[in-house]
Parts: C-alpha cells; sequence; structure tokens
C-alpha cells in the first residue's frame, strides 16, 4: 500500500468562468458524477492508500472547502502551506512528515484536478509502479500519448529495467509539434504527468543532494509538524525556501544520474485543462452533447438545459437557470452566477486571454 | 394632428427568453438607446400626436407598466381591455372612445413594439396617410418590401389616388416564396404592417356595417367609458364581443368597397420580429456585433459584455452578469435572470420552438 499526496493547487484558467481563483476546478464536478475533481481523485486512489495515509497539501484558500468535501479524511493529513513556494516544497512537505511518521513509506503524488477513465487499470499501473519505488527507483506514471500535444512535457524512456519498468534518460520540455510528431512516431515518449511514486527515503536524499537548503528546510518544519511548535517554526522557514518545481529541482538531475524510471499509464488519463477537453471525456447524449456538473442536481428539479438540434456542445450549467441551445455544433456555454462564456471547442484553449483581459480591466470577476 | 393609439399586447415568442407573456418585448429597450420600444413609439408620434390624443390599449396584465414606462401619459388614454378579444375590438374601442371625445378625429394605429429609423420621414408619410384619410379613405400605412419575405401579409396597390396615395384593391395573406418573390418584382405589391390611419367616424360607420354586433357593443361600452357606469357596462359587455381582427372583420371588405388607400412607408421599419432582425437594425461595432439593452446601463459600471475575436454577434446582457463571447460568428446569445440562450442568428425564427417545448413540459419560465 501507498501513502497518497495530492497537490491540490492551480484555479485552472482555461475552465473560466467556472474555476476561479476562488473556486478552483479541484473543488468543481466535473466527472460526470455528483464528484468534484479531488473527491474523484481521493475515491480512485482507495484501492492503493488507506484514508489514514492520504494526504492533501494546498494553501490557506481552499483548506476549508477541501475538508468539506473530504469529510473522511483526518484533519492532520491536510497539509496547508502558508504560501505557495511551488512543487518541490509542496511535494517535498508531505514527503518529510510522511516520513516522519512511517520512514519505510512508500509515497505516490497525484494532481487533485486530473481524470481518469479505467480505475481498475490505473491501480494495476500504481502496483507496478511501486514494485519500481520498492527497488529504491524514483518513479513516474508516464501517459502513453493519444497524439502529438505540444502542451504537455515529455519523458525519454530508455532501457527495460524489468517488466513494464523503463529508465527515464530525460525529461523533455514542451515541444514544437514537429518534435511532438516525432516523439509519438518514435514510440519512446511518454506524456510528463507529474505522477510520481518513490520511497520517501530515496526522494529526501535525492533532495539533500540536489537541493540541500530546500531539505534542510523542510525536514525542520517536518520535525515540528506535529508538535505544539509548528506554526513558529513554519512561519520562519517557509518564506525562505526556494521556489522551484520538483521535476526541475530533483527529477532532471536524479534522472541524469539513472535514479528515475517509469511506467506507462494507459487508463484514459485527462488532465480536464480546458471545455473541450473536458467534453471530450465525460460521456454525452447520442449528438456528443455534453452536460458537464453534479448529475443530482440536474436529474432532480427543473431541467437545467435545453438542446434543440445540437450537436458536439459542451454546456455547463451551474447557475441553477436554464440554458438553451437551439442549432448549435461543437459550442462550449458556461453559465455561472455572474458570468456566462460562449465559445467554440476548437478556441477553448484562450478562455485564457480573456482572463487575462479581465485582469487587465481589474474585473473581480476572475 | 392625429390622436395615436397604440395596441400594446403580443409576448414575441420568438424573442424568448427575453421576451414573456408576463414581460413582453414592447417594454423592453430593444432601441439602441434607454428607451423601451413602447416608449420609442410615443417618442414617433410626438410630431403628429400630442400626448393629450395619445391613447394605449393593453390588457390587465402591463398596465401598470406602461402606466410608468410613460410617466406623463393621461391615465384615462391608458384603456384597459379586461381580456384580450384579438385587434378589432382593441382599436375599435379607441376609435370609439376617441370618438366620442372628438367626433371629427383622424386617428392612426401603430404597434408599440415596432422600431423606424427614419423618424422625419415617418412623420412625413403619416401627413401623406392624413390627408388621404381627411378625404374619407381608410388608409394604411405599407411598407415598400426589402426582400420577399415570406412572414407578412402584402397589400395589393391599385390606381393612384392623389400624389403619394394610391388604392388598395386587395389584402394578401402572407405569401409562398415564390409568390412574394413576383409580389417584389411587380412593384405593385406593400408589406402590410398593420399601421393605419383613418376618421374615427369613416372607420366606426364601416364597422358598423361590416361587424354591426362589434360595432353596438363598442359604442355602448364608449358612451359608459367616461362615467362611473364603466366596469359595469365593460363587465357585461365586453366578453361577449367577436374575437376577430380588424384587417379580416373591416380592411378587407372595405378594399372591395374600394374604401381602402395607401403610402408607401420608405422609413426603415422593422418588426423586430426575432433576435436577427434586431441586429440588423440596431448599430453594432466595427465587427458588426450589436450589444443590445439599455445603452445607460451598459456604459456605467462594469463591462457588460467581453468579446474577443467575435462578428456579427447579437448580445442581449440582460441579467447584470458579464456575457463573454470568444471566437463566434453571427450567434445569439441572450442572458436572463433565469434562462439563457444561444442560438445562430440564421435560427432565430426557431426559438418559437423552444418555447413550445417548454410550454410541453410545464416549464413556468416562458
Amino acid at each position: 500500500m501507498l501513502h497518497a499526496v495530492i497537490p491540490a493547487g492551480g484555479s485552472g484558467t482555461r475552465l473560466w468562468p467556472l474555476s476561479r481563483a476562488t473556486n478552483p476546478k479541484f473543488l468543481h464536478p466535473l466527472t460526470g458524477t455528483a464528484d468534484t475533481l479531488i473527491q474523484a481523485t481521493v475515491t480512485r486512489l482507495a484501492p492503493v492508500a488507506a484514508l489514514a495515509d492520504t494526504y492533501v497539501v494546498t494553501g490557506t484558500a481552499h483548506a476549508a472547502a477541501i475538508a468539506r468535501q473530504l469529510p473522511d479524511l483526518p484533519e492532520s493529513n491536510i497539509l496547508i502551506e502558508p504560501s505557495p513556494r511551488d512543487s518541490c516544497a509542496a511535494i517535498g512537505l508531505a514527503a518529510a512528515v510522511i516520513a516522519q511518521r512511517d520512514p519505510e513509506a512508500v509515497m505516490g503524488s497525484f494532481a487533485a484536478d486530473h481524470l481518469v477513465r479505467d480505475g481498475e487499470r490505473f491501480t494495476q499501473v500504481l502496483r507496478d509502479a511501486e514494485a519500481g519505488a520498492r527497488r529504491g527507483l524514483l518513479m513516474t506514471v508516464g501517459i502513453t500519448p493519444t497524439h502529438p500535444e505540444t502542451g504537455y512535457g515529455y519523458l525519454q524512456c530508455g532501457a527495460v529495467v524489468d517488466g513494464p519498468i523503463r529508465t527515464v534518460d530525460e525529461f523533455k520540455e514542451k515541444p514544437s509539434l514537429d518534435v511532438a510528431t516525432e516523439y509519438v512516431r518514435s514510440g519512446r515518449y511518454l506524456w510528463n504527468a507529474s505522477m510520481f511514486v518513490w520511497r520517501v527515503d530515496v526522494f529526501l536524499r535525492e533532495l539533500a543532494r540536489q537541493q540541500p537548503e530546500l531539505h534542510a528546510g523542510l525536514i525542520r518544519i517536518a520535525a515540528a509538524w506535529d508538535g505544539d511548535d509548528r506554526d513558529r517554526v513554519l512561519g520562519e522557514i517557509w518564506p525562505t525556501l526556494p521556489k522551484i518545481s520538483v521535476d526541475y529541482a530533483v527529477m532532471e538531475g536524479a534522472a541524469a544520474a539513472g535514479l528515475v524510471a517509469t511506467v506507462p499509464g494507459d487508463f484514459g488519463w485527462n488532465d480536464v485543462g480546458d471545455f473541450h477537453t473536458l467534453g471530450d471525456v465525460l460521456p454525452g447524449d447520442d449528438d456528443g452533447n455534453v452536460v458537464v456538473g453534479d448529475s443530482a442536481t440536474l436529474d432532480g428539479g427543473k431541467p437545467e438545459v435545453l438542446l434543440h438540434d445540437c450537436a458536439g456542445t459542451v454546456l455547463v450549467p451551474q447557475s441553477g437557470r436554464l440554458v438553451a441551445a437551439l442549432g448549435m455544433r461543437d459550442v462550449i456555454v458556461v453559465d455561472t452566477p455572474d458570468a456566462v462564456l460562449v465559445c467554440p471547442r476548437h478556441r477553448a484553449q484562450d478562455v485564457k486571454k480573456l482572463v487575462d483581459e479581465l485582469k487587465e480591466r481589474g474585473d473581480s470577476r476572475i
């Protein structure tokens, strides 16, 4: 069994106006059921991690909402960062706190706001990754690419270690389309979904080697975590920690040292990056129209959508009002209490531009 | 000078969700200014009719809203029908009440929810129509067709009477496209916009000839109108009046008797039948995007629309929320407190189908 760590941050700008800085995407029911993304993440991890061994790392803004959405999660497993210090501090804090409680632990880190279609396959892949972690490797779960995506980083795979486990020779930045096409054609590359499985002692040893200052700070914080002195130590040390991603701080150097391996994840992963992607992953009606929301709400009471001669639409009725669409193809309609968005699915990535414009205007609806 | 009569009824189903049975289109600011359609109608008529000689005929549901939107209109000029009895009863009631007050009056009847682009030309055309009315003709103002519209009835014009005045030989029902094309090509046909100008005595005489029962009832009601007995007489007689349109009840027969004439109206008329039409008639931005609403509200406070790379859209922000559109072409977005509509402009006529479906479902949001 694993210790599961769920970093919960990021506002999901391309999911505006649903996802906001104050109400980020992991808190929303974008799963095709009444579950929110973070609830679905915890449920998905249940076969490999006891709830007592499941941790969420988040900021002060969303800790209360997370506590309420996950009522059975032990309070002491919600690790609240005083301020954002990037992913290495967040994941490293969890590793250090877990190591205090169980020095032998194998932990996995999983984003709070991704979707997985095939839960059983996901569990199987994690068991393979755990086997690699137990033999002292820093394991990543790479995603088998379905297309030459330019929005993700890639893992360049090397020699077979054992079974499905292969070494990761290099972490590659987001590529151009030509390069991505070549990556996919070669069969040697996986998407980097920042999904990690490792022994906490191995990770902390590598952190100490590559980021001694960050390591020392996190160890001091973890030592104080379960005592009376946590707030003082955290308040003193946390703001001094380097702001750096775990990929850049640890994984790239570890890969160069031959310490990183991967198992391919072919379980229908989706990072729910925008409404178009969301429409692809959630079930639709016979014409491919997808209604995103709490299905319990959708089924009860007044109908929230009224479609007439529509196909391929993604509708997000989240204000209680009726969303009516007539004769629309491949369009996104998002309805929230203070803003409504309409855009074609192929422009879903550009929703970020609207948010940028609102930010410039000083509009609070971001 | 005229007596102006404004029948204010009809919910404008194709303008759902903005226009509702409880909040019909003439009460909405669809004019490109802060004015509502009925306010713009009264303003447009000011050069030809004193406010003391301007009447609105409406049902019980909207009398209070009309009284507030037209605060300077004399209360006694708001004629409230106890129940809808079609246009002949409504217009005939006004004619009979006006005849009581001024037997020599020339009255014009004008829908509460149409738009006119060129107010000066409109005034000139009405003066021509008034001249025809004074010589004892039942005048219509026909609209010079701009395209072979199948959604309107047509006036078949005959001999020249004097200046721009021509006889109307026949009223034609809504034609097929082939027939409408032939009408427009011939130059002999005008759109029937149900805009009438006549001496009240001439109209009432013709009503008496063709609809003696309706005439008798209206005369009895009008006689009681300004006295203590109005409610009793109205309550007794009104429900017994035949439900019939003025075109069918009076005008067709009068045309056959050679009593009807017309002047062509080339003043940029629009019946604001649907959102597409509304987009055509209101001013847009450089990309042809039209924002429909109270311009005072739109200019002050938070921006209500955010457009990025859009063209030809018709946006109706009427809930106070932000309406954001990205990469949309020729689409309609209507935002109201309890429903939002998205549809292509070329499907604007079919909005009625959505309303029909809601009606079937027993949904109150119609």
